[in-house]
C-alpha cells in the first residue's frame, strides 16, 4: 500500500517546530519521503493520493497514560469524593467485568482515540489479552504495562505477560510496571526490580497523585514513593511514573539522573482533586514530560487537546505566570516525548524511514485562523473537531469524521451499553 | 419556515435536567410545540423534517462575555506575561482596527461559537455598528455592551448607543456597561449610574479580573471595585461583573443582594494566570453564575465546552474536593444562566413560546458513549465535535459541519487572514 499525501502543510516535529508546504509518502507501514513542495512522482504507483488543500499533517499525538478498558465508567460516578468513588463506585463495577467487556470497552477508547489524533496509548488495565487482540483488531498501536498489585497478577505473571506480549504483534508492546507504591509489599517491588534487571527494561507505575499517598509512603518507610523505588533498584534502565503530581526536588533529581519520564494527567488531577504538579520545575530540571488522559473514569474524556490546553494553563496558573510552559514544549511533549517514553523511537516525528503514525488536522475551521502560528493554534485552539485524518501505521483509520476499523461503530456502541446495562443490574 | 425535529432526545432545561424523548416543532422564530413520543402532525405544513436519530437537543449555550473582534489577535502573542501582552502587542495592533476589520474578524467568532453550540454572544469591543451588521447577517444572535473608557466613547455616546442598538434589530440588543474600575474617573462611573437610572437598565463591566486590579482601587478608593460600584449606585437595575476572580465576601453579599450575575471566564483566567475564583463560595451565596470564553486573544478558542469543564475542574482543584460544582450547576451555567443574565428571558429553555434558540448534540460519537448519563458526558467528556447542528432565531446556521451564513467561509477566513497581514505589515 503506497499513499502520497500532497499540497500538505507539514510540521515534522523533527528537531524543531517548524512548518514546511510538501508531501509525504509512506508505503506500507513506513514514511518513505518527507519534502517540500512537489516530489517527483514519475515512478508512481501510488494506491491513493490525497490533496491535503493546505491543511496540516503530522505526528500522531500519544496518550502516554490510559486505562482503555475503563470507558464503561465515564459519566458513571462523578462528582463524589475520592475515596467513596473508587469504594462504592469504581471497585464494585471492576468486580463485574469480564475479558469480553474489556475487549469491547477498549475498542470504545480506540475510537476515541483516533478522534483526538491519538496514535498510540500505554495502557494499564486488566484482561490485557483480550486489551491486545481488540487492539490488533481495530488496528491501533498499544504500548501495555502491569497494573500489577497486592491482590491482582504477580512478578512470575508478569514476565510470562513481558515475553508474550513483546513477541505478539508489531502493533503491541510491553513494559515492565506495577499499579502504585501502596498497593504492592516491597517483596512484589525487588521482584519487579529482579525483572528489570533480567530484561535490562525500564519499570513503569502510578507516582505520588495525592498527598496522601505521598504521605503513606513516608510513614511507612520514612521515604517519599520515588526515594523508595529508586532505593530498591527499580530505575536502573529507567522508566517513569504516572501524575508525579506531589514530588520533591530531591524527586525530582532522581527522575532527571535515572532519565525517568513524568507522564502528567492534568484533566484527570483537576477532575479528582488530586493537585498541580510543577511542571515547569521537571522541566527546568530537564525531565523528560509526556501527557496522558488516565482514564475515563476520572477524565472523563480522552482528547489529547483538552489536556495540552490543561498542561501549560495549569502550570501558568500555579506559577501566576502567563509565560509558563510555552506551546511548543507543550506540542512536544504529545508528539515526541511519549513516543520516547513508551519506547515507540520510530513513532516520534515525520522523516523518510519513521513509522507513518500521523494525523492530519483541518486549518479552514474557525478555530484555527487566523494562521498567525500553526503551533499556538493546535495547543490553545485545537479541538478534535479539526482532526480529519488519523493514519497508524500506514493505515488510515479515521477520515473525515469516518472509522476504517474492521467494525461497524453503532456495533460498538451497542455491545457496549448492553455489557454496562448487565453489569449495572 | 415550519421545521420539525423528531425521534429526539430532548433536554429542555426548563427547571430540571430531564431527558425524554420526542419532538419539537418551531414556526419562524419560535418554538411552537415541545413533548413525549410522537406528535400529532395531521395539520402537517412543515418546511422541513428532521430525524433526530436519538440524538439530543437542548438550548443553546450563551457565551455571557466575549470580545469578538478579536479573533485576528488568536495566537499573536501567547506566553507573555500580561503587561507585554497588552502594551506590546494587543494595543498596537488594535490601534490599527477598522470598522470593516471588526465586521470581518467578528463573523470569524460568529463561526466559531456556532461550531460550539453557542446561539449568543455578551459582546464588548469597539466598531459596534459593524459587529452589530455582521451579526445580523450571520444571523447570530448579540448582546452588545459599551466597553467604554477614559480613553474611549463616552457616557453621552452610550446613551446614544443604549437607545440606537435596542432599536435596531430582533437579534441585537444592547446594556449599560463599561471597561473596569480602574480605566474610568469617577465621574464616568456616575454618569453610567444616572443612564442606569433613567432606562431603569442593569450595569455590567470587567471586575476584580487580577490581584493587582483590586489593590489598586482599594489604594485609589478605600474600597474593593464591587463596593465602589455600589456606593455610586451602579446596581440599582442588577447587572453583573465578568471574571470577578478576586472578591472578597463583602462582594459577594452585594452580587446577592443586587441580584447580579457572576460571569466567569476559567479559560482566559487561567491562560493569563490571573486566578481562580471561589465558584462555590458565589453558589452557596445564591449568587448566579454564567459563563463566558472571553476573547481569543486571551483564551484562545471559543469553545463552551472547554469552559464547562474548566469552571467545575478548577473548582474543584482549587477547593480539593472532587464533588465540588456538579455537572448539572455547569450546564444551567451554559444554557440558563447566560440567558438571564443578558436579558435573553426567551432563549432559556426549550419551551413552547419561547424563541428557537437550540443546538443538537451527536449522542453517536465515542466520548458520548455508553450513555450513563447524559449531563455528565457533556460536561465532563463534550467537544465541538459532537455539535452536529445550532439553530437561532429558528433558522439552522450550522449543520453537519457545514455553515448557512450567507458568505463562504472561504471568503472570511480570506478577508481575515488579508487584513491581519495588512494590520501587522
Amino acid at each position: 500500500m503506497k499513499i502520497r499525501i500532497y499540497n500538505a502543510r507539514v510540521l515534522a516535529m523533527d528537531g524543531d517546530f517548524k512548518v514546511t508546504e510538501g508531501e509525504l509518502h509512506t508505503e506500507n507501514e513506513r514514511i518513505i519521503y518527507v519534502g517540500e513542495g512537489l516530489a517527483d512522482i514519475s515512478e508512481g504507483g501510488f494506491d491513493r493520493e490525497i490533496d491535503a488543500k493546505g491543511n496540516l499533517i503530522l505526528p500522531g499525538f500519544k496518550n502516554a497514560h490510559t486505562h482503555s478498558g475503563m470507558t464503561f465508567l465515564r459519566s458513571y460516578a462523578d462528582d463524589l469524593p475520592l475515596m467513596d468513588w473508587l469504594n462504592n463506585q469504581v471497585f464494585p463495577m471492576e468486580a463485574k467485568l469480564t475479558g469480553a467487556a474489556v475487549y469491547w470497552f477498549s475498542k470504545l477508547a480506540f475510537m476515541e482515540y483516533l478522534t483526538s489524533g491519538i496514535t498510540a496509548d500505554f495502557d494499564m488495565y486488566f484482561y490485557q489479552e483480550d486489551m491486545a487482540r481488540a487492539s490488533v483488531e481495530t488496528g491501533f498501536r498499544t504500548v501495555m504495562t502491569s497494573g500489577m498489585s497486592n491482590f491482582m497478577s504477580s512478578v512470575s505473571e508478569q514476565r510470562e505477560d513481558y515475553i508474550k506480549f513483546n513477541d505478539y504483534h508489531p502493533l503491541i508492546s510491553y513494559k515492565l510496571g506495577f499499579h502504585a507504591e501502596y498497593t504492592n509489599s516491597v517483596g512484589n517491588l525487588e521482584g519487579i526490580a529482579k525483572l528489570a534487571d533480567e530484561f535490562k527494561a525500564p519499570v513503569f507505575t502510578h507516582n505520588s497523585e495525592t498527598a496522601g499517598e505521598v504521605r503513606g509512603c513516608i510513614e511507612r518507610y520514612g521515604k517519599t514513593p520515588t526515594a523508595l523505588m529508586e532505593s530498591l533498584g527499580l530505575f536502573e534502565y529507567g522508566g517513569g511514573g504516572y501524575h508525579c503530581v506531589h514530588m520533591s526536588d530531591e524527586d525530582i533529581d532522581i527522575f532527571k539522573r535515572r532519565g525517568l519520564t513524568m507522564v502528567t494527567n492534568p484533566g484527570s488531577n483537576m477532575k479528582l482533586a488530586s493537585g498541580t504538579p510543577g511542571i515547569s520545575e521537571f522541566l527546568k530540571a530537564g525531565v523528560r514530560v509526556a501527557l496522558g488522559t488516565d482514564g475515563p473514569a476520572s477524565n472523563n474524556c480522552l482528547d489529547m487537546f483538552r489536556e495540552m490546553f490543561l498542561v501549560t494553563g495549569l502550570a501558568k496558573l500555579r506559577e501566576r505566570k502567563a509565560s509558563a510552559v510555552p506551546a511548543e514544549e507543550v506540542l512536544k511533549m504529545a508528539c515526541v516525548n511519549g513516543a520516547i517514553c513508551m519506547g515507540l523511537k520510530d513513532c516520534d516525528c515525520l522523516r523518510a524511514g519513521k513509522l507513518a503514525d500521523l494525523i492530519m488536522l483541518d486549518l479552514n475551521k474557525p478555530n484555527m485562523q487566523p494562521i498567525n502560528n500553526i503551533v499556538r493554534n493546535i495547543v490553545y485552539s485545537g479541538s478534535k473537531q479539526n482532526v480529519i485524518m488519523t493514519m497508524i501505521n500506514g493505515k488510515i483509520l479515521y477520515e473525515n469524521g469516518r472509522f476504517d476499523i474492521g467494525e461497524e461503530p453503532e456495533r460498538i456502541y451497542k455491545e457496549v451499553n448492553a455489557r454496562v446495562a448487565m453489569m449495572k443490574g
